[in-house]
């Protein structure tokens, strides 16, 4: 698969995130003005909304893009959503008719403001990453013991709050919690000491089932991939997690990319899980290739600092795929929605400089890690956390934009009231 | 706090659990007309979208009542759930001049369809009855330590799955789900032969928050209560909880009675939870009686036979109440929405036969209890469970009608497609 050039210039130039090839869901305002759908293409977010209204997109069941989330397109189904690139191809391919027409929609990604993409119905985490899952439980439980034993049998999952979800950019502010150290006679309550991120890929259900489904029709309902960060609060879990998992470690907040980018774009980079160390049992069994090639990265920057890359991993050093987690998800016939989001699980590669959380890169906090101007064990007020993803093709990159947010101080007191 | 007689002689009959003082809210269909919202009185529910439409009800910011769900109206605040309660007493109470007005808006219960009485944004589930708790650990872990270090600290909780929420009378088919017995060296997937209920009650959210709420904030913020039946598969969730907590087990449905009781309608039931084993950080001090008592029974009638009575309890058995689980769900700065629904945990009382599930009532298997016609461990195919909730006024009872399911057998193949 080469660049598909479109005569958006800047959508041509090698490294945009946002070729022809991509077209990615968002959901933009500017100024005032009511937020509605539109792709990303170059330096600019075309107004699919408007051009819905004036006739030149139409889509079976629409008006679908007048509205601030992509929920009705998804609901509308695979048919709509390759309906709409073709017709958003073709309006912006090299050499198209109606240039003149459409080039008033284009408006500079500059000038926008970018919202949730779409409304989560459920969120839902998974635990699927093997370098991570072996890191962490080599932390918590030694070398011996660091794979749970359903871990190789099952993608290990656990509902989290989709109230949570916000999108990039969001001031994520440091949560107070009930902690206790191991020294500890009693718990306290206080802000957050170990707060982290996790760096994964979330996987947007566009099709809803209510019974158990199959990993190729799991893949079928997936709509398009964000890049998620499920910020964590690990000295809050530590106290918590037994025996019901996490809870308020997670609740915080999810930070999503501002664009979702639809399955058909990430097409050409399909690659395979890993060999199974063990056989998964039938109904697990991928038809074909699940994972992507997607090249990821973590930065951080501390206040009026330059920023550290503190990590660079591959989506396909997951251990699950997200259609295997979906499948889990339905066996017990668990009903999925439209807008459900699925966390993949912290994408750590099997080197140190590969880890997608602070608890791993710096071993639990015994082993700071360098960043510009200092060093970190884990986030500090007024850092800066990015996430960023690129899947590279012959010529043209698809990206996510950037998933980022900065920790602001905790409440001085959380139930002082005015 | 006694009876108030009512012009629906129906709801001043000794027993009958929807008289004047109660007023719950659910939503009813008759034949093919639309949902729309309703309460119940004696035998009868009170049309209040009709009503509404006549003027005979008027609420600020409505109409809210002549949509399949109660969120508008909690959304609309503790004044309006007042003001509705107020309005509809005097419609309703004896001697109120405008009887003949409000008659023909009274649809026998026998002649209505009833539905999930609300959208339900998440569902959180804990684990905060100290008898179920002490009962589980000390089978899963030894009677020493039964309780986990946390669990007199805080109220745990884990989040469950909203699209599960069923409404009383829904069937619930035998989930599949991958299991492995403590014997087996390799997991399988297969129907779960320890298909199990969870007596609870669940507090529903009508007011959303975007920060820490202290516990008298909590208490406010909830609307009503329902009873919830939290079906859980054992077999299921032995096998999966470790490290993140239950996700398949508890996934297949949530069964909540078709009316919320308001709070209103229970504030003359308020008792104090139990004194606390170590004290609890000030954040989840409770300023009052925070808990209710409310009788609680389950039934389980197998097909064609007659039921027993398998379980006999009280709501004041818990450790901790909704307004201190809501307040801990908080303590991140979680935002909870307008519909989020808050399982109690298992309400199991100190005796055998006040157990709250079926794992406990039959010690893990090990000791059937006898129903009529044979014993049970589990849940057989074509048994139907009914929780049944009552706080008992003088002369009159609150009820939140049945809280019922049938469990039909696992489907032959979940994976066969037509």
């Amino acid at each position: 698969m080469a660049l598909i050039r479109s005569w958006v210039e800047s959508a041509n130039a090698p490294g945009c995130p946002f070729p022809l090839n991509n077209l990615p869901c968002g959901v933009f305002s500017v100024g005032e003005e009511e937020a509605r759908c539109g792709m990303a293409i170059g330096d600019c977010v075309l107004d699919l909304a408007a051009l819905e209204e004036t006739g030149l997109i139409a889509l079976d069941g629409g008006p679908l893009l007048d509205v601030p989330f992509w929920n009705e397109v998804m609901g509308a189904g695979p048919v709509v959503w390759a309906d709409l690139r073709a017709q958003v191809t073709a309006l912006l391919v090299e050499g198209a008719a109606r240039r003149d027409v459409v080039a008033p929609f284009l408006v500079p990604l500059a000038d926008v403001a970018l919202h949730l993409p779409f409304l989560v119905s459920e969120y839902t985490d998974f635990y699927a990453g093997r370098h991570h899952a072996t890191n962490v439980g080599t932390m918590f439980r030694g070398a011996e013991n660091a794979l749970p034993p359903n871990w190789l049998h099952i993608p290990i999952g656990y509902n989290g709050r989709a109230s949570s979800v916000v999108v990039s950019g969001t001031e994520v502010r440091r949560p107070w919690g009930q902690v206790k150290g191991p020294q500890d006679a009693t718990p306290r309550l206080a802000p957050s000491a170990r707060f982290d991120i996790e760096l994964e890929l979330g996987a947007v259900v566009g099709l809803s089932s209510d019974g158990p489904v199959t990993v190729a029709e799991a893949d079928a309902m997936i709509f398009g991939y964000v890049l998620l960060n499920d910020w964590s609060a690990r000295d809050i879990q530590a106290w918590e997690y037994q025996p019901l998992g996490p809870f308020q470690a997670k609740a915080t907040a999810t930070t999503i990319s501002p664009w979702i980018v639809m399955k058909a774009a990430l097409e050409p980079f399909r690659v395979s899980t890993p060999p199974r160390e063990v056989p998964l049992l039938p109904h697990l069994h991928e038809p074909g290739p699940m994972l992507y090639d997607i090249a990821l990265e973590v930065g951080l920057t501390p206040e009026g600092g330059t920023e550290t890359v503190i990590s660079r991993t591959n989506y396909a050093e997951m251990y699950y795929s997200a259609a295997q987690q979906l499948a889990h998800h339905t066996t017990c016939g668990c009903p999925m929605n439209v807008g459900d989001l699925l966390g993949s699980g912290t994408i750590s590669g099997p080197t140190k400089d590969s880890r997608g959380s602070l608890l791993e890169l710096s071993w639990g906090g015994k082993e700071p890690f360098p960043v510009q101007g200092g060093s970190r064990s884990f986030i500090q007020d007024n850092d800066t956390l990015t996430l960023r993803g690129a899947a590279r093709g012959e010529g043209y990159t698809i990206g996510f934009g950037d998933c980022t947010g900065k920790v602001i101080p905790a409440l001085a007191d959380p139930y002082a009231r005015n």
